[in-house]
């Protein structure tokens, strides 16, 4: 048996670091592959912000411009102003040629084919060709993770499809002749953690206690970047999957010093993780979010970090001697009331709101306490 | 021009109480549009929690016990035991009819066709036919949110089809000529929001400032429940939103005393609402995140609740009078730096965290303030 600690950093050999393109509108929350260098000035040309009108800024002193011109947004006229001269440009419009400022069209007046200029303020009130972002300039670096505002970024230079790094498969079985009969939990539940790790979940269904049939899902699932099982890791005589790992590759720990999911394995297969999660329903999700987000999201380039909040215990709790226990609890205003009523029932934890982990030599009275938070 | 908060309050209006079925491994955070009532006891059986041999406990003064069966989990032999008796029973079988008490394996012995017991503990290690969840039972309630724990709960009852209120679709539209010859981000920026905040993003394309095209194009929109647009909405001649809105429906508000974003138009066209946001990207951008996901939430049924951090403002910031002000910044180890340049500038807001609002008539010097994490 090894501690838990000791289990996590096993499985922090796995890496994975393959890339692939996606489409922008798919990109967001996917993670940059490679930094983003801009391969155009944006904006591409001078461009007013402001409805107005453009002028020489030298020819100022005089308050009366002659109109010879307009620029629209989008247009492909080509105006050019000369002294005293001045052209209407609207919001994201050119600038004329020679003109270097631009007067909003409230501080004007038009009379006749002649605007009057009543106030000139301090700014141009035009982004210079490439002042939002310059060729060759790296604007997203590698690791970036695509968000609302930065997809915009990539939007503006035209990216259409962004190298990202790929989201680890995961394939997911459940091992166990008692699935005839009763509902499937464990998939379901591990698939939704391996999502919200970052990693894509492969459904491989079911397979019954026979060690050539289980062998042979494994080997399916060995096209996936991981395995995950649950069932068939006790001592039983129908826990098969010892054998199968240690036959199909090599085991890396079995039996870790938790409850639930003491009997938790995992091993290597082809150079993939396997990892073999305990069938009682509550022990699998307690194992899945232990082990799964810090090894997904790692192979998935996304960052780790667990999202604890203090609350206060409703009762006293102790872990058994040399086990860390992992407490599923109910938050209700600020106050954690534990859900656990066995391994086995889904009711442990289906209602629960986060996780108290307790030291393996720890007793926790009521009072205040870290939940991690799931 | 209308605050802020008035703006907002109007929005408040619409609602979607729309259902669908989604398949149980594609409910991963949907939210219930019904309460579950479990058709089933779960367990259905009597079920062993343990490895070991099932005994009647009226029988435990002898410490003898002869073997007369073996229970697995899934298999469909029935074993009776009867005085003096035990059976085998692994992990989630059936309990043998007549037994009341099950012995881990490692309290015991088995000597030829017999089992010692040398210790009882005070647990039956059974769980009883519909301990977890008891058929009638309403087991989730309507505007759960699916999670990794509470999926199992539909999966343990057989639920293939989960009852769910349908996203909201929201079609996203880019106005302008000068999309013609410039990127198109605010439909990125803007379905990014709308994901996030539980809809489904429609993408329309773009469309040239052609009041004809523009009408067609929002008919085609109305299909969908919410309708967003970029651009148009400004003074200029070719700002044909505001005209295009009150000729299909109506306009709800023009103008909001905020910056950026005050340009904001809102309608209504046949019952649905028609979201008009600036064309300059921070602009848009800004809109989106003050507007959408309050709505969006709301119809999809998802709980609404800013994420608000405090941080240090690197420098003072002042709101312009009677206009809230909304300052894009980047987070770097407690500190809040404006990244603001002009609201028709990406990098005004690609690179930012979040954003610090400012009253309307207020003046934030550097120090705490919170900051609104995107």
């Amino acid at each position: 048996m090894i501690t838990v600690d000791d289990a996590t950093g096993i499985l922090n050999r796995f890496s994975l670091d393959r890339r692939t393109y996606v489409e922008l509108k798919d990109s967001f929350g996917r993670v940059l592959a490679e930094d983003i260098v801009s391969g155009i000035d944006v904006p591409s040309f001078d461009r007013s912000d402001m409805d107005g009108y453009a002028i020489r800024d030298r020819d100022l002193d005089g308050r009366r411009f002659k109109l010879v011109g307009e620029m629209h947004a989008g247009g492909d006229l080509e105006v050019a102003i000369g002294d005293g001269e001045c052209s209407w440009v609207a919001t994201g419009a050119n600038i004329p040629d020679g003109a270097n400022l631009v007067i909003p069209v409230e501080n004007t007046e038009k009379i006749g084919d002649d605007v009057i200029v009543y106030e000139s303020g301090k700014e141009s009130h035009i982004s210079e060709r490439g002042c939002d972002m310059k060729r060759g300039e790296i604007v997203l670096r590698r690791g970036c993770i695509v968000n609302d505002r930065n997809i915009g970024i990539l939007a503006a230079l035209g990216i259409r499809d962004v190298p990202v790094y790929d989201a680890p498969n995961v394939a997911i079985i459940s091992t166990g002749d008692e699935l005839a009969r009763i509902n499937d939990v464990n998939s379901m539940t591990l698939s939704a953690i391996v999502a919200q790790s970052g990693g894509s979940p492969v459904f491989m269904g079911t397979v019954t206690d026979d060690i050539s049939h289980v062998k042979q899902k494994i080997k399916e699932a060995a096209e996936c970047d991981v395995i995950i099982t649950s069932g068939g890791i006790s001592s039983g005589k129908k826990d098969l999957m010892p054998i199968v790992v240690s036959e199909l590759g090599e085991v890396l720990f079995h039996r870790v010093k938790m409850r639930p999911g003491m009997p938790m394995l995992a091993g290597v297969i082809d150079g993939k993780p396997i990892l073999c999660m305990p069938g009682n329903v509550t022990s699998c999700l307690v194992c899945g979010h232990v082990f799964l987000p810090p090894m997904l999201r790692r192979m998935a380039h996304l960052p780790f970090a667990g999202n604890v909040r203090r609350a206060r215990l409703s009762e006293a709790a102790v872990s058994e001697y040399g086990m860390r226990r992992y407490l599923p609890v109910k938050l209700v205003d600020g106050v954690a009331y534990p859900t656990f009523r066995g391994s086995g029932l889904i009711t442990s934890i289906g209602y629960a709101d986060g996780i108290v982990a307790i030291g393996e030599a720890e007793t926790l009275r009521e009072g205040e306490v870290d939940v991690w938070v799931l």
